[in-house]
């Protein structure tokens, strides 16, 4: 009997033979794993080497698997699933103890052999390592070999909106400049002329979620452009912007029951001014501003509401009968009128009774304990008449009440507590009746701050000269004269140094930038993706044309970063986040890299920063649009051999040793980097730098290459006073 | 007649002839800029190219002028100078033209032909600069020559502490760690075991000023040696200073007169704290504490004002006669009673008056309105007494008040106003009489805070096993097996690996220290930092033993910094930094470089770290140690011919493939750096790590050095699919 060894087992998830298989399609197996209200989800073709995960909501779960379509699911036994009919996917149930999160993690762990998994994007998603961990697993024991080919592992998120990661939002300057950590200086700083309170949260929440769909990015832009052309429009919605208040936060405080009188007169007027710019716009809505129009409705029954409740000015405390306007409620006003009556006699008392008593020092007050009260001086005791009643002696008088005067007086304490009841009572009515609109008031809130927002891209267009980017299906990035937002702004309209760029799927994936330090590498790579992220927002950008593709991520590798405490080195940062970025951008992303490698030492560095050049060009499944910054010039040599990189650099003018950096891009490698002459700018000693020139001299002579360094022992510093007292003999 | 120019004009300050000079001594010229209060000083010595600048207070002139016993002082025409005596300095004055800020700036940027005096040190100290920029005009005028040998102007301050820069602070987080930006992981938070809010907030400024006395850091140390050894008398202090409440705030609350009642009860049991920390410590203070000891006083007259006056826990508000203890005033005594009586009285009214009309549901209420009253329900309405005068009707029942009632009524209200009246009085007075014990106070609170913060550093030692540094006169560092206080504390006590360290200005003045990355360069670069700086604030310090000379400043390069909207790339940054440090350190500092040159190409870069150490090395006003961690294995040649260069490199060991990092410090240079060994570690794609192995190997093979890249053009990866559809035929 020959002992035969199971040598493969095919699944339908895991069948690779071509034959089997529709060429147009993904043969997915899908791996499941699921709790009461989200779900990690893992997928692999072992026929394309495709291997994804992700984390969602299970209300997302089918739109998910319907996308997919896979041929076979692999679920924990004690997990079941309904299917959608038309799927004909098999499910196979496995033990539970694949979907562990430390075995699955150590699994992933293993197979990648790396320390943890956030090069992978997931090392926050246990559900999804769960999911990839035990789908890694199933394949193993069902391949009985390796499985080498799924070197990648894409954590993937759905959503729609632009991904970003928080490294990407900072050296981007997005929110904060990285310099004073503060708003000036950043992409919010620049963009930010709202003049709402709403309108300002809803410009941060843009930032964070530049959109992915043409037509709703083309919403936005339609918008801004008619108000980039109708600049009196713009400016007059600006100047009635500029009276409405925080609605949304009102809103919530009138049903809180927690706001202030003075703040419905603050509601009022914003009211009056949503009535003004709705005859203004919504009554013949321009096309282009109609979809944001939509929510804004006038309400004049709230404003009535409070036109006829409340006082134009209002103290900020219910109780004085100040708050409820006159004619509101009649038993108040009946209220008002008694207590004020009372307080017109007692003002009238004290001159009657010193009529009355001839007393010229006679004095009508109040204290907290007596109450309203008589003082007569000692002097005049004796003129007193029979009806006051002694209630307090003093050093040098005596107080009386009478009471007449006490009868007033609790008609007036009377009145006001009554009052307090009762104002308290009609203010809480009146906020019950303005609590009905809270829907209607958010969505008012909601197309201002739309409409504040969009304005202010217009307005800051209009002022630094922005233009309409446009969208095409083409995998491509072409921009004419684009600027730096921030930067520009910093030196003043004019006088920044616009540059071309133009990134393509097709020809142009990869640019390598060289050039000097200080000259604008850092810059000119920014401002590329911030001109993407600004367009996929719906802004206008700085630049003359833009045609843009859509860019479902921006990447960033830029700066060092040190984690000590954490065990990273800053070269470990360096080399997770590239991995990171590897292993998750599509060919729809921007890569913006800043000196890979530069962490390590020459050689190695300049190793992978060429193998990474290669493999975005090379990995058919990356092959995302690259800038790649880089002080070594050795990387150029790249563009001989593989077809879509291109050399880029800065240019700079040299006219006897004054060196001039233009801050212009064209074509091509250099081979000078200029770091002495910076390191001179920067203010290192003249002979540090005299020395440096003499280094890099023998360094870059191939003449001397060989004894190198040996040979170019310095002549030792002569101590500087024998050089001087030499000069001076 | 012959024409004779005039070559040099020789003043006092300006002499160089050898034989006109005391050798021993610097001939410097001076010149002085004064205002008001502070004052902007420059000196120069022609003879040894020493040129500085400060800015100081106008106190502490004269002490300068006499530590520089200039031969030359020069000023402004407008100004005037009360020499001492015993100095022999010619004065000239000069036009104020040269003084003025921006000319002498000017003249500055011109001689050092750079773009910003930061470099300098000097960048914000006008009067300095105004000083410099004179003085150098002077001299110019006056040499009618080139002033060349002037190439390094220091800024320096008088202090009686170690400069140590905000970078340095933040690179080497001595108050915030640089990943999470919190206390955790900071040197504080290792330090910080004080019990008391005045000992936490010393211990911040200890670490924000080392001392600079060697006198002042032995008296710390001995105090910090005694708490060390006397575990009993550290622990006893530790649980009497938890019992101390913030005796500054209070002082100042007390001042202000905004001190709760409650808060006064803390001061008491603080005050008792205080006597009884002084019984044990400060009538027989041990020598080593004595100094320390000087400010604990106790103050039982202080003690005794509060403990008569304020009751034991009084309520936080004053008024219900509750906060000034029975028995301190007798009128007060008497209205309490008389309150409480009247309480009493009405709580016992309300049975006798149920039995007495026999109507069970009569209640006793209070409003504010009409104070007391007797509430009858209407179904029994027709049982009320006669004396029952009728106030308000409600809907079942209504309220009655009597003469009597009224009568009590008004006793309680009068007793509370005059309760409110006289408590706030007596506070008061208790308050002005505590006031005058605020000096007292304070110096108690400066005593503990110093006692809680070196008992806190011996707390510290014995936990983690530090030791007492020696401080010796030679100018050498020498730790052996030392440690990082932060990383050591992160990885768990015992699992840390120790260095030795042995700087010396006369043989080992400048480390080269190359190894892989992720091995610990940083971590030994910053902990030699740190136990200086401990040391120098007067801790223990985390090593075996530790002999130290005084260090003035300590400098760090480290990391890498932007500051795009002030338009200095990350290689101007690192190079204005590495400038300030060449122009200021002496050889009493220690400098901690990391990766100097790394922003530049490679050659540049390399050029530039080379002429940093080579100035390093053989400036003589320089000398400073240094800590040098470079990617450059380029560097280790300097060893060769620089005599007091070291190579020191982090051990690895390699094991068919695995690399295990040693974390220890040997002497020698290495060739390896293993950064591809890292990324592959951080997860970078196996593509990737396997094609930077094959360019490093074509790198490094000097066979092949000509044709390099060109040639190893690597094999375009096959789509994926294509790969494993081949396997699977």
């Amino acid at each position: 009997l020959v002992k035969r060894q199971v040598t493969r087992l095919v699944t339908p998830g895991t069948v690779v033979e071509p034959n089997l298989l529709d060429s147009k399609q993904n043969n997915f197996l899908l791996s499941l794993y699921l709790t009461e209200d989200s779900c990690g989800l893992a997928f692999a073709d072992i026929s394309t080497s495709e291997f994804g995960c992700t984390q969602l909501d299970i209300n997302g779960l089918e739109a998910e698997i319907n996308r997919l379509n896979p041929a076979e699911i692999i679920l924990p036994k004690s997990q079941s699933l309904n299917l959608p009919l038309h799927l004909k996917a098999t499910i196979s149930k496995l033990d539970g103890y694949y979907f562990e999160a430390d075995v699955a993690r150590e699994r992933l762990l293993k197979h990648f052999e790396c320390q943890n998994l956030s090069a992978y994007g997931c090392e926050n998603l246990p559900l999804a390592v769960s999911a990839a961990g035990a789908l890694l697993n199933y394949l193993e024991e069902t391949q009985k070999s390796s499985l080498k080919q799924l070197e990648r592992l894409a954590a993937y998120t759905i959503s729609d909106y632009m991904q970003i990661d928080s490294h990407t939002l900072s050296n981007l300057e997005i929110f904060r400049s990285s310099g004073g950590n503060s708003l000036k200086g950043s992409l919010l700083g620049v963009l930010d002329q709202t003049k709402t309170a709403m309108g300002g949260r809803l410009l941060r929440k843009f930032l964070g979620q530049p959109l992915l769909r043409q037509e709703d990015i083309e919403k936005r832009l339609s918008a801004v452009d008619y108000f980039f052309e109708e600049s009196l429009a713009r400016a007059s919605l600006a100047k009635a912007l500029g009276q409405i208040a925080d609605m949304e936060r009102i809103a919530n405080r009138i049903r809180q029951k927690t706001i202030l009188p003075k703040e419905l007169i603050s509601l009022k007027n914003s009211l009056e001014t949503v009535s003004a710019i709705h005859r203004q716009f919504g009554l013949m809505p321009p096309p282009r501003l109609a979809y944001f129009l939509n929510g804004l409705k006038p309400l004049p029954e709230m404003l009535d509401i409070v036109n006829e409740a409340i006082n134009d000015d209002p103290p900020s405390t219910l109780g004085e009968g100040k708050v409820i306007r006159s004619g509101f409620n009649p038993e108040m006003d009946k209220l008002c009128s008694l207590a004020g009556d009372a307080r017109t006699f007692l003002s009238q008392m004290e001159a009657r009774e010193r009529e009355q008593t001839g007393i010229k020092s006679l004095k009508l007050g109040y204290n907290r304990v007596f109450g309203y009260y008589i003082e007569v001086s000692n002097a005049n005791l004796a003129d007193i008449p029979q009806n006051y009643i002694r209630k307090q002696t003093l050093v040098n008088a005596e107080r009386f009440i009478t009471p007449e005067l006490k009868e007033y007086e609790n008609l007036i304490l009377n009145a006001k507590e009554r009052l307090l009841e009762m104002e308290t009572g009609l203010y809480e009515q009146v906020l019950n009746q303005l609590g009905g609109f809270y829907s209607a008031l958010l969505s008012n809130a909601a197309a201002l701050a739309s409409l504040d927002v969009l304005s202010a891209f217009a307005e800051v267009a209009v002022r630094n000269g922005y233009v309409r980017p446009l969208f095409h299906s083409e995998n491509s990035l072409v921009i004419h004269r684009g600027r730096h937002p921030m930067v520009e702004q910093g030196l003043g309209y004019g006088s920044f140094a616009a540059n071309d760029i133009s990134l393509s799927a097709e020809d142009c994936q990869i640019i390598i930038l060289t050039g000097p330090n200080m000259a604008g590498k850092s810059t000119y790579l920014k401002q590329t993706a911030l001109i993407v992220l600004m367009a996929q927002i719906g802004s206008y950008v700085p630049a003359e044309t833009a045609e843009l593709c859509l860019t479902d991520r921006i990447f960033s590798r830029i700066g060092a970063r040190e984690d000590l405490s954490a065990g990273q080195s800053t070269f470990m940062v360096e080399m997770v986040e590239t991995a990171s970025i590897l292993n998750t951008a599509t060919s729809r992303s921007l890569l913006i890299l800043d000196e890979i490698g530069r962490g390590t030492s020459t050689y190695d560095g300049l190793a992978i920063a060429q193998a990474v050049v290669e493999y975005i060009h090379s990995q058919p499944s990356l092959h995302a649009k690259t800038l790649f910054a880089t002080h070594y010039h050795e990387l150029v040599e790249l563009a001989n051999y593989l077809p879509r990189v291109k050399n880029y650099n800065i240019a700079v003018s040299e006219d006897r040793g004054e060196v001039v950096f233009l801050h212009r891009i064209v074509p091509g490698g250099v081979d000078k980097s200029y770091g002495i002459h910076v390191a001179k700018l920067a203010g290192l000693p003249g002979w540090v730098i005299k020395r440096a020139y003499e280094v890099l001299t023998e360094l870059e002579n191939p003449a001397k290459k060989e004894p190198k360094i040996r040979n170019c022992q310095p002549q030792l510093l002569l101590p500087l006073t024998e050089q001087t007292s030499a000069l001076a003999e």
